[in-house]
């Protein structure tokens, strides 16, 4: 599965600082950061499980929001990059 | 077209921040907005090349970041909601 994550975490108080700091690492474990609070990869079903799990142990879901899109087949999904990023991350998914 | 639209709009300075407001004004006439700098929804071709020309247009390509995610067709991609937001747009593509 081709995965794209998406979060916003609330960094009002410590915990919340503390929150991001620890869905970063932990996103990297399992995907490729192309941007702020975006993340995207391929994983397997089993592996998207278990991020998911260990995320929702982090967040605070009154304040937080995570997003996934997924797509069983990277090739139905395509990339732009306007920007920075551009030549790192370019339409190749 | 299903469109994923997520920016990073450096604010440092007042351009930056002129920038973000006029992308964020922008995006919202021509997709839902779901998270902080995060935006979905169905554009014609058309639709979808003529709201990149008008972004192109704002942002700052050596320090700002614009990336698109599209789909021919929404059926395509899931999504899954976590935290907040999840009720008002869990789900459903």
């Amino acid at each position: 599965m081709y995965i794209i994550a998406v979060y916003d975490i609330n960094t009002e108080t410590r915990e919340g600082r503390r929150a991001l700091n620890k869905i970063f690492k932990l996103m990297k474990k399992y995907l490729i950061h192309i941007q702020k609070s975006v993340f995207e990869g391929e994983l397997t079903k089993a592996q998207f499980q278990k991020m998911k799990l260990e995320v929702m142990q982090i967040i605070d879901p009154d304040c937080d929001s995570v997003i996934y899109f997924s797509s069983r087949d990277s090739r139905w999904l395509d990339k732009e990059v306007h920007g920075l990023g551009k030549d790192t991350t370019d339409n190749f998914i």
